[in-house]
């Protein structure tokens, strides 16, 4: 196909698709005459996937450049291309707290939570401190009571990326479980937000006995 | 104690313990004499839920009043304050596609969910359509196969749901209930992101038989 027909295909503007060749995003096509080049369905799954890590994720695009070089090396590193595209993105993440010795405890306690459920994770991994800064945030607000019932949460978070992961083993080709992993990791959290209030809201209706409003 | 160390305690400037005095969200002071006041732990506890709500819920004020109407009603309406706290903000939540077909087929789908966990959900909880318009968003980008699994997430959202509304029970008057809701639910998402990702790393390194980088 020509680049007309990419871009209407992946819904991507044609002066952004060559903005991400000239990027090496996209690698480029096969040149059928010396100014036009032809595209096929791999170039439209790995616009997609640019798309995704850019809009979704919001990754930088250098960091979307390794995490595509990860995927196109003869023997892909899927584990590291999925722990690019799946860490919480700077631009999602603000710290909650100005960093201070309050941070610091909390992220002892995240370290040590990650040793009792025998988690193996990355020393640098950047949800390490997301969740010392929520820890520190929390303590901060004087919700120790919820702290005090973490491991119950991280149980539940077990649960959840074991399915997460059960999916992403059956899309298949590394490509594809990428996009699902950001997608649905992205997406998700939004998905168990919602789903977490209405079981809430369940939950508090048969606490204090009162039908829903 | 004086409205300056009210001020002091509560992290709050005094124009602004002021504002909230005059909008209803703060109940006056005792007349220590005709231009002074004096406040009590109860306002310090009820400046802390007002900031709460504000900052971190990001309910509108017109909301929070209502709110604390329920909780300072002969016999508080902890159900129904409950509901106002933990509905996804207005603040927070954008629709992540407009107004479609799709969204209304979606919409369905969550209202199908419900009825499957035989969840006791108000007709127009905000959630409903916050988890239509994720659903939507989904199959938008092609992850299908996440919600066919959306019953796995309900049934964690479940467990954490129960967790939470422990939590809240324990801690006894309806006002620190109310408190304790609206920061654990909201920091909570953030710190249940974090944990799901240290989860998927974990799994991800046994999945791919890698160590962590």
């Amino acid at each position: 196909m020509r680049i007309a027909e990419l871009s209407r295909r992946a819904g991507v503007p044609v002066p952004t698709v060559k903005f991400y060749l000239r990027e090496g995003l996209l690698p480029p096509g096969e040149l059928s005459s010396p100014n036009q080049a032809r595209y096929d369905e791999r170039h439209l799954r790995r616009l997609r996937l640019v798309r995704a890590l850019l809009d979704v994720g919001r990754m930088p695009i250098a960091a979307i450049r390794a995490l595509l070089a990860d995927l196109d090396r003869p023997d892909p590193d899927v584990h590291h291309a999925l722990g690019s595209a799946l860490q919480p993105s700077a631009a999602n993440r603000q710290p909650l707290l100005p960093d201070t010795d309050a941070t610091e405890a909390a992220r002892r306690e995240a370290d040590d939570l990650i040793i009792r459920h025998g988690w193996q994770v990355g020393e640098h991994a950047p949800a390490r401190q997301a969740a010392a800064e929520v820890i520190a945030a929390m303590r901060h607000l004087g919700v120790d009571d919820l702290i005090d019932k973490i491991d119950e949460y991280a149980d539940a978070a077990e649960t959840i990326a074991a399915t997460d992961l059960e999916l992403i083993r059956h899309r298949g080709d590394p490509e594809a479980m990428v996009y699902g992993a950001v997608v649905g990791t992205i997406l998700g959290d939004a998905l168990l937000a919602a789903l977490r209030r209405l079981a809430q809201e369940n939950a508090s209706a048969k606490m204090f006995h009162q039908s829903p409003g």
